[in-house]
């Protein structure tokens, strides 16, 4: 594995110069953390679930976050008319599988959004991951470095399945799209004493694939950021409730300095 | 433009001690700070929208906000039922447009609900109002003096149209009811950086028009009072997500002196 | 009244030792909140709402609980569905009659969730637990010490009613169930100035309540290592919001040390 030098922090500049309007349909558990996250990136979040104008709300946004962790069948149609109406003005659609795995109802929209509707970037955390390709691929990870290999094999094989970019969050970040992986190394266990941190890296990936024609830079890009500003709140916090305010203040605050020097991508 | 002597304050200190109601159909981002930010103001949030039991909800409340940010039509038509009920009681009805203009669906519903019902206090962003007057007023303001004059005539005309007092937010915002209009200077840039400042404005304008009659005089008064507390938490605060902790807190403890001293409300 | 020694610490470090499934219906105000909750006391949240996976998520969890504070008839369905799964598997399930008596929809589906499906822990504060017990005990209190009298009366009239632990919330709780009652007094006033923290509790209830069969003494360990928990975050904090943040954060830190120091429970 060999540490790689993408310039992470021009899409955040990116972004705060183009301030594109991030569409969201995603749970209520966490709405109010990804619209917030966005905003702090400098774009502008847009939360819009009625059927009735979801395709019209995706089509004056520069990409389209759906996350089916509190889904309903209603929700996940909503969804489908949103997805269509980005796929066909061209922009990036990130899914988040929230809870794949868990219930039946999950692990079928989940394949129902795959399938109906063209998803540009596939998110979930390893188990959900795992769950979408089924037993088409065959994890035997015990120690940290076999499931991260399993994990290369897992987002390889979904990648090519549905030709999407495939994120598995965990310890270490895996991204594999177009044939090339990417390991990100940065950030901390607190991140998982929070609930929505995975959501919100949802829509920050969402966010990065605004300003950005190259999916898989960009979503690398946005972990990689996401996750240095959550390494710098971690030094001001005293716990995971004031870590999760720092985080917001560090995105805010992030520049090339920090990100250039705490970067850990690897190839 | 003259600087005028409302006593803000007054409003504030009777909310504390009536602790009225203030019942909400919101949207689903932004629907625990508008409930918080009641709460620490003194009086009492209650966020109720199955249309079963909307019209009874509001019949024991003091006023009732209404916010479109995350409309359906299913969710219109509760608040139609809860603001019937509301001018039935004859308790001020507060409109937040949010988002209006983005969709077809937010443009009509905004007028349905102008058109159906009786709303006391209209509420959006500049672009928002503008909206909502349509073709009838021509804006033409490209330095911020010009805009403001845009707005006063925008918010003079919509106050007359619909027989209510209109609030546009902004840098400063433009307040227009029974012919009369103000500018309130207070407030700070970093509110733009934080989802839900807009809401919880306009819930802060419903908890003080549960407290008096003078509509006009209560939406002052509001704004006021939370752009002070905005001013006052941004000292104390390292980011956007800092200020809005010390925000709540700000408003929790804000008194007499700081209102008296720090309010800009212009004639 | 005698103070008495339960260990309540000893479930807490069963919770972060086994990390339960809490299967949440909640209102969408503190449904962030109660998550979190749940989280930092070590456990796992999962916030589950659609009728078509309401049953399976309840049979992978080790406890249900159900907030009434936004409902519908619609998700007051998906409540009954969710919470006969979790009576079939055994699970406890924690009811918050959120809101009972200010709507006769509230007390409708209070009753009807009491009535038809088993709900074995009913939680609420002092006014809504009395409106439970409807014109079957006459409360008479005026002081603090005659309400004490009063809500040991009620809540043990619903223990014996509903066959539940009963909880009423307020200043002191009270905890009623299989014919033994306690007092808790800990917590501090600040947290009536929070949105949220009824609800937290209900949640906090659920969490004990899913590693202990011993329901009556989850229920008082739940809300004295919470309330502990307040006293420490309070003296912390500078306002309502700062203290919800350090309220979660000394959650997190809660030690034997600390509650057996500070638990007040009387018997």
């Amino acid at each position: 594995m060999i540490k790689t030098k993408i310039d992470a922090y021009s899409l955040l500049k990116k972004i705060r110069q183009e301030k594109p309007i991030v569409h969201h349909l995603t749970n209520w558990v966490t709405i109010y953390d990804c619209a917030n996250i966005v905003k702090v990136l400098g774009a502008s979040p847009v939360m819009a679930h009625a059927k009735e104008e979801a395709a019209q709300m995706a089509n004056i946004a520069s990409s389209l976050v759906l996350n089916i962790g509190t889904l309903t069948p209603e929700f996940v149609e909503a969804m489908k008319i949103a997805a269509r109406s980005a796929n066909k003005k061209g922009i990036p659609v990130i899914l988040d599988v929230c809870g794949a795995g868990a219930t039946r109802l999950r692990d079928e929209k989940s394949f129902e959004l795959l399938n109906e509707v063209r998803i540009d970037i596939i998110k979930g955390n390893a188990s959900e991951i795992v769950r979408l390709s089924g037993e088409n691929i065959r994890t035997k990870g015990v120690d940290s470095s076999e499931v991260e290999q399993d994990m290369l094999a897992v987002t390889g094989w979904l990648s090519n399945r549905f030709k999407a970019v495939v994120v598995a969050t965990g310890k270490h970040d895996i991204v594999n799209g177009k044939g090339k992986s990417y390991i990100i190394k940065n950030g901390h266990p607190i991140m998982t004493h929070v609930v929505g941190t995975g959501c919100m890296a949802a829509s920050v990936i969402g966010t990065f694939a605004a300003v950005s024609k190259d999916l898989v830079c960009a979503t690398v890009s946005a972990l990689a950021c996401f996750e240095i500003a959550a390494e710098l709140a971690v030094k001001k916090s005293k716990g995971p409730a004031s870590f999760k305010e720092k985080l917001f203040d560090c995105i805010f605050d992030l520049d090339d300095k920090a990100i250039n020097k705490m970067q850990k991508i690897y190839l």
